[in-house]
Order: structure tokens, then C-alpha cells, then sequence
């Protein structure tokens, strides 16, 4: 397997199934967030997936690793062409081109792009931060992946309600002081809230990520997980942490 | 003080300020939620507060204690005539007429009967389980208690939204298993949910205590607590737990 990396990118290992994923600080890099969600959304083989801003597409990476050979299609969608075409290299370098197909496109359009209802699955790490708070200094690749610049919560919400079919899923992965938020515009768009995790960076602190998964049309009933605890009191990584970074478990729990 | 008991009711300790609560296997005895409530509410000593379904006036007694002799009034409202009396004679027991008063009547009517945002906080620990589920070996007073017979969720949060004065606090209990509909129904009346905190039985279950406070007219921002663990691994009481049972503290966190 081959990559071609451009100026200021580098090669890194994602533990799994011997794939490597091109990154760079400057214009993306992955994040926790990404790779728990990833674990964390019910996924079944045949499933058509969906990823709204799919970055250097990490996500749909971590899902191939979880699929089987006859996988239904998976989508990464990015409004960014320099980081679309770091997530084709990642997947061509990594020899899935059967299995992702990166789009260039807008999250916005993506209803009108590949039709209402179209996939099974739809899952979303979104910008977090609001336009114009903090996002200054940063380059324009970093401020639009991570702040509500290209898509806001609600338009990302509404692409997701709209791409994915009656009693499919749509998972996100937010900051948890948005969860009301998050909650209200979910049942607007008919997407009801079924599984939840908070994520702590330790057991006595505040979480500061939110993984949920919503089912279109769904009864009301909402299953919360234990919290997933990052550090353990002495600062090193919990073993649920290790396992998820070392591919030997997921964060579907019974 | 003199508590006037009634046949199978028994005296117990309440563990703060000397008081003593009445109350009964068969019409009702109070729950680790109500406790947890009443220790998890922003509470300033001049707010008028009313509880809305007060059952034997548990969480009036426990605001008190968390009280000066200079606060304002606590309202206990319970539709059950033969709960309101247990709860007045709790009141009148530990001799805390000047400070906590209680109505018999209905939640769904408390807004005419109180009148519009005539309180500055408004909590309440509603019967959690829908009319009919598992309710037909109950005697009455339970089965209204615990089943939304009287009152249900979106009837306690309108109530709750008309009866609480515009950036007055509202609290709920719940089963984490209604989170949505909660936040739902609070978003729907006007009422932001600002803090929240899911209460798991072991550091690996999940949560089953819900406590959500809200603000009238609030700015969408919820901060989600740490954790609190009920027992610790080797199934002992955590430390947490044994504090607020002890009186040594509360749940109100930096």
C-alpha cells in the first residue's frame, strides 16, 4: 500500500488492521471524539453509511475496520477539497476503494445530492464551536472543521433526518453542553433519541464528550450507558480507552 | 415535639437538624430521589419554593434544613388528602409552620390556584411509571404516588413553567430513561435546562436517578455533573451518599 503524503502531512498508525492514516496539524488532524464515535454507533454489515464531514475520513476508516468484506457502501462527505482528497489518499492508500467513496459536497446539499432516506446509517462529528468565538488565529481549514462556519448543529441535524431512512440511525458526537440542543432539534427532525454515553476525562470530573444515537421514528426511551471514564485516578489510560485505541473492543454494550 | 402517629405509620430520623419524618409502608415512605433533590436544588434562602405531589412533605423538611429562620416560604402541594395530612403533621411535629406550608390540591390547577409566576423555585419528584404498568396490585395511595394516574410529566413541567417566575428555577427527579421527553417538554415551556446529574447504583451500571434543573427564559448551556456513585465495588455506600445522608452535605458542585 502506497501513500502520498504532501508537504507538511504525516504517516501515522490507526492501530487497526494495519491501516495508516494521513494527517497534518495544520490543516486536520483526528480526534477522540471521532474514534469513539466510531466505536460507539450500532453498526451492521450491510448497512449503507453516511459520514456528514468526514475530515481526513478517520470515521469511515474505523468503520471498515469493524465491517466484513461485503459491507454496504460507506460515504464520507467533505465541503473542504483539500481534505477530501487527504481522505481519498487514506482511502486508496489502505487499498478500501471498494468499500468508502469520499464526495466532495456541502452537508447542507446532501439531501439533494444522494436523495431523501437514502442510507441506513448516518453518523456525525460536527464542527463544535460557534462561528467567530476563538476561531481568529487558526487557519481556515482548522476553523471551518471546528467551528459552525460551513454547517451549524440544526443544518447538520436536518441532512442527517433527512439522508437516512424510515428506522435507520444517526449518531453524533458532541460537546455536552450542547446535549439540550441537541435533544430538542433531534425530535424536531422526527429523530428520537434511543442511546447515550457521556464520556469523563476523569471519574470525579464533568464530561466533556457526548456520544448519541437516534432512531428515525423511534419510540421514546432512552438508554444511558455508564460513563466512560478516559484517565483512571493516577492519570493513565482506563482500559476501555487502551482497548478501543489497541482495536480489541468497541463501546456496544449490552 | 410531639408527632401525632396513625395506625401503621412509624417515626423515623431524618438525620438533619434533629427532625423526625412520619411515615408508612402502606401509603408512603420516601425514596432516595426525593432525598437527592432536595440536595441537588440551587437554593437561596429568600425564594419562595413550592413542591409540587410533596407526598409526606420529605423535601420541604429537607430545603428547610438546608435553611436559615429568615427564608421564604415552602410550599408543599399534594393531591392525596390522607398523604397531606402525614404531611402537615410532619410539619407541625418538628414545629416548622412558620416556614413550610401545605395545600391539599391538584398540580394540574396550581397555577390558578397559586397564580401565575408566584414562585422563585419550583421542584418536583412525579410519579415516574405510566397509568396502568404493573399498577393493579398497588392500593391507591401508592398507585397515585408512583404511577402518572393524577399528574403526568408534561402536566408537572407545564405547572412547574406557569407556576416559577421568569429566570426562577425549576428541578425535577426522573428515570434517566425519560431524559429526552424531559428536556423535550422543559424546552416547550421555556424552561433551559441548565444542570443535570445521572446517579448510577455502581461506578459500571447505568444511571437510574435523573436530576435536572432548569432555568425560565435561560440561554442554552447545560453543565452535566460528574457522576454520582450510590455504591462503591465492594457494594458499600460511597462516600457522597454517606454525606448526604449524614446531613455533612450537599450535591451543589463548583
Amino acid at each position: 500500500m502506497t501513500f502520498q503524503l504532501q508537504p507538511g502531512e504525516r504517516l501515522d498508525d490507526l492501530q487497526v488492521n494495519s491501516y495508516r492514516i494521513i494527517q497534518s496539524h495544520q490543516v486536520f488532524s483526528f480526534s477522540l471524539d471521532a474514534v469513539l464515535l466510531a466505536h460507539y454507533v450500532s453498526l451492521r454489515n450491510r448497512d449503507r453509511v453516511i459520514d456528514l464531514g468526514t475530515g481526513n475520513g478517520v470515521i469511515p476508516l474505523l468503520l471498515a475496520a469493524r465491517s466484513s468484506a461485503e459491507r454496504g457502501e460507506i460515504v464520507g462527505l467533505e465541503i473542504q477539497e483539500r481534505l477530501a482528497d487527504m481522505a481519498r489518499r487514506n482511502v486508496e492508500g489502505n487499498g478500501l476503494q471498494q468499500m468508502i467513496r469520499i464526495v466532495h459536497g456541502d452537508t447542507r446539499e446532501a439531501v439533494q445530492t444522494f436523495g431523501n432516506e437514502s442510507f441506513d446509517l448516518v453518523v456525525c462529528n460536527p464542527p463544535y464551536r460557534p462561528a467567530g468565538v476563538g476561531d481568529q488565529s487558526l487557519n481556515d481549514h482548522v476553523k471551518i472543521a471546528k467551528h459552525e462556519i460551513t454547517c451549524t448543529l440544526e443544518q447538520a441535524v436536518a441532512a442527517a433526518a433527512g439522508l437516512v431512512r424510515y428506522e435507520g440511525k444517526v449518531a453524533f458526537v458532541h460537546r455536552p453542553d450542547r446535549l439540550a440542543d441537541l435533544i430538542a432539534t433531534m425530535r424536531a427532525q422526527k429523530l428520537e433519541p434511543k442511546r447515550m454515553m457521556l464520556v469523563h476525562p476523569r471519574p470525579d470530573k464533568r464530561p466533556n464528550i457526548l456520544l448519541i444515537e437516534a432512531i428515525k421514528g423511534g419510540r421514546p426511551e432512552l438508554r444511558i450507558d455508564p460513563p466512560l471514564i478516559v484517565h483512571q485516578e493516577d492519570g493513565s489510560y482506563s482500559k476501555e480507552i487502551l482497548d478501543i485505541y489497541a482495536g480489541r473492543g468497541g463501546l456496544v454494550r449490552g
